[in-house]
């Protein structure tokens, strides 16, 4: 049986490899993408995920509107990485319109979607976690239904990207994440910040998959070109933050080594709002616990994302 | 034209008188009840809106299930107030059951009632404010959409019920009353503990009241006992506090002064988290004012209420 | 006997007329006079402090350096409303240099007066508490040996005059008040915003009090121009705060109305840092309760000003 | 020229050792030791330190009293570790009395030391950081005068010993952190609860260092039984923290690894109050860098411990 993978995303140019990831496999039967604010406004998001799914021919795959804000938390964009349109600034002016949306809410997709293959769905987080918090205020039942979570988002040992402290996803809504972390008792497997920069990819190996000459590659490397020319000075590898949670939910030999321990996220610090907490001495008195990736098969990963372009 | 209203409530003993209010009030049409968390777990509010429908004959009005947990405090609720079952613990074994209940969700109840009654709607929250967190989250054109918002909740002037600066509604969910005080632009009127402490109604009047013979005023007369002698032995009159929101939302004169101040709500406090944040020096730098009732026509609430119970 | 006052001060207009409230008094006796930041930098406070005992021809009263800075808080000056200098901006070329000052650091001070006089000192702080807390930490047994402490700061009802809830000695050192309230547990009364405001004198009293031909009232007429005029905009009649804690300190008969209710300071809130939390149902389980004015007899407050500049 | 110190303990058993360290290098003159809450109430820490220096026969030494609560924080002592008397819980019938101790206060004691030896003083603080934070807030140039101030506490990855993520030293006064990590811009060395634990001993080195027959070794190994059998429970090595500021701070050599960057304390985090933060990505604006220590020569670091027990 294929596995059935919900997406949600606030695509990015890693998003956006996340989803081309997916697409490639086999065995994956994605049965929406659900649609959340972040790497830029939510109507560039919409766009960019249907410009995504164009490139790759599967425009049947339904793409569904969600929170265009976090919950209490002004808007923050990362807009200096992504480019503006939040996929590196080369418009496509054959994108296909906002009409090929979906009517039903993200929100209200994720619920039915997930109710209507109860014990199946992987739900993949890409973004923000707004969706998936008003998704379980909406139906606390729903973590329960879901297979598995796999989210990329928080850090483990305070290093942050956004703020002194905290990664995008989770500064751009910490109420989503602390509610998306108290509430899916579910598997959850976390894709850190700190796990993705210790497994990032030599340059060597981007240069050479970006040069394949295929339809796919060829957008890859234009909506990429931005950010991998600021990584590059950086100088801290090809650090594809997304593709990790993707990749680890559909090839359960992909991660290495792994950590059970509980989280939650800091809410109110002047310098740590947003922060994940991870309990190495029993404190919180929590019992579910997170899996919190350490160690990636590369060479794996490297064979998804050449058949990403493939 | 009659007025249409939403109650959403967290049935408890005045809600109850609330809904009781509009249901005497033949310009009124009740386009349906949500129920929220609050004064009691959400199963108790759901048996208790009904119980309160079915002694006033009116079944036929839709009641929804809503939130029943806050956004992120944890559950609190006002138990010894208005006894363990919402409602004065005095059971009725003929109680309604639960299957007339919608199958809609109330949020997206509130949603879809708003949208069909564009412009007409005038919402009235006499409970902890996640149903409206959540609504505007999902649909954030619901606001524009609405005629009014009346809601009982919130503090002036730092005088707590619950906790030492906090009212009951704001603090059993101080995210989704920020939220609402945030997001909901439309004419905003609030009823808020001070308030409604500073017009109560002298006890000889509830005496009266209570004294007629007729079912509601049975109705009443039970499920009130608890929380009057509370009250009594506190000394502060009767206040019905849920009232003065709804009479408010049905007749315009009632309120006979008030004032239009930017509000918040602070989120962080170790003993303000919680409390309604008035700018009187215009610090906020915020365009939209909320207009605080400040004095209530008694004579007409004692009608309104007398009205009620026959 | 004499009454034996410590006053800490930072300088400004209305310490200014406390200092000669208080040494228009022949039972008070001023055992020193303790600078603090607040108002104005603390090297003005100094200046200001001996310009005013210059004028009364005072400068016997031995006058300490306290703390330039607020325990974590940035500075924070009321620059605007007492001028530039703290006092009206209206330089006297003749100052007295602040050779004057004593060697002695006035937190030291503070802890070797009140040793060398205990129980019988009433400590009188018209300033951001600062010194008052370290001289706590310094000394932990220092609030047992004072007969009272008299405290010009906080509020009643959140309505703040420097932040949305804050009043400016209370926000200018948070933890300084916090601490303050916390260890002195000596009988402690407080001169409150709301309180001086409800208890203001008519702008008229104020003409007929600066018209008279001294050189003290020419002296109160040029500094306090500034602030008169924008209080005069602001029509909220003539509040000298720190008037009032002095007065109420020199004669135990100003105060007609009082209430005892225990008190903290908000630290965290985003919105009420430094606000004064006043616990009127017992949630915060304090055994020392403060003395929070409420009523002044305004006629004995006009004499006290009226001989203070004879 | 002799190294001249000034050492801050709460004396538990790792202050112990630090102090015994400094004592047998016959290039360090200790000016003085101040005492502060922490492991244990202050009584004991002025106990503690006095039979340290019985031991080793120097109680010429002035030891100093210093504060016996941290800024705003409850007392929260360590006392499951160190033993109820912060040392073991070995009484010694014959310890010295406190009659011994220097009249002047530990605040009032480092100022003067350090004025008396400007530019000379290395400063090691191996407690809350409580007697510092006073010391500059009364005297704002201490500083500036000091040669260099090592510090043991705080963390640098967010793992806590105390709390989720608190490092005990930190946590037992954040405020004080906060102030001595934002005021004291003298070279600053840390040495962190992350870098103690990865940098610890191993046990057979402990077993062969105690088997020593002298009075000092029958000292240590007594005082140190009982954490030593927590730790080897921990299993985490022999981690005598305060021991790596102390050494560090008479060999400028012993440090092989360290990196300079901007620090401050959360205050606010319910789950990071007291944290550490570490400005990786120049979020904090902030000038002045401290030395964070992270990597030991363990063998001088060896040398340095069995000289001590000589
Ligand atoms: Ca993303
Ligand atoms: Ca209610
Ligand atoms: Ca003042
Ligand atoms: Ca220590």
């Amino acid at each position: 049986m294929k596995k059935k993978l919900i997406i949600d995303v606030d695509t990015g140019v890693d998003d956006a490899m996340a989803i081309m990831v997916a697409l490639a496999n086999p065995d994956v039967e994605i049965l929406g993408i659900t649609c959340c604010h972040g790497n830029t406004p939510l109507e560039n998001v919409l766009k960019n995920t249907l410009r995504v799914l164009k490139v790759c021919d599967r425009l049947d795959i339904p793409v569904y509107r969600g929170c265009s804000k976090p919950l209490l938390a002004r808007k923050q964009h990362a807009g200096d990485y992504h480019g503006k349109d939040g996929l590196g600034d080369v418009p496509d002016p054959d994108a296909p319109g906002l009409d090929l949306l979906q009517k039903k809410n993200a929100v209200q997709a994720m619920i039915k979607l997930v109710k209507d293959n109860a014990g199946e769905v992987i739900l993949v987080a890409t973004a923000p976690l707004t969706n998936l918090a008003v998704a379980v205020q909406l139906d606390p039942s729903l973590p329960k239904k879901l297979k598995a979570l796999y989210i990329m988002g928080g850090n483990t040992e305070s290093r942050g990207n956004t703020t002194v402290c905290g990664e995008f996803n989770f500064v751009a809504d910490p109420e989503a994440a602390y509610i998306v972390l108290d509430r899916y008792t579910c598997p959850t497997y976390m894709a850190t910040w700190e796990f993705t920069c210790r497994n990032s990819l030599p340059w060597s190996f981007c240069d050479t998959w970006l040069a394949e000459s295929t339809l796919k590659a060829d957008f890859m490397k234009k909506i990429s070109s931005l950010s991998r020319m600021k990584e590059i000075t950086a100088g801290t590898g090809f650090n594809s933050c997304d593709v990790y949670a993707l990749a680890a939910a559909i090839d359960d030999t992909l991660i290495t080594e792994s950590e059970e321990v509980a989280v939650a996220v800091e809410l109110e610090g002047t310098y740590t709002r947003g922060m994940m907490v991870v309990d190495y001495i029993q404190k919180l008195k929590k019992d579910h616990k997170a899996i919190i990736m350490k160690k990636v098969d590369l060479e794996k990963l490297k064979q998804m994302l050449t058949n990403a372009l493939k």
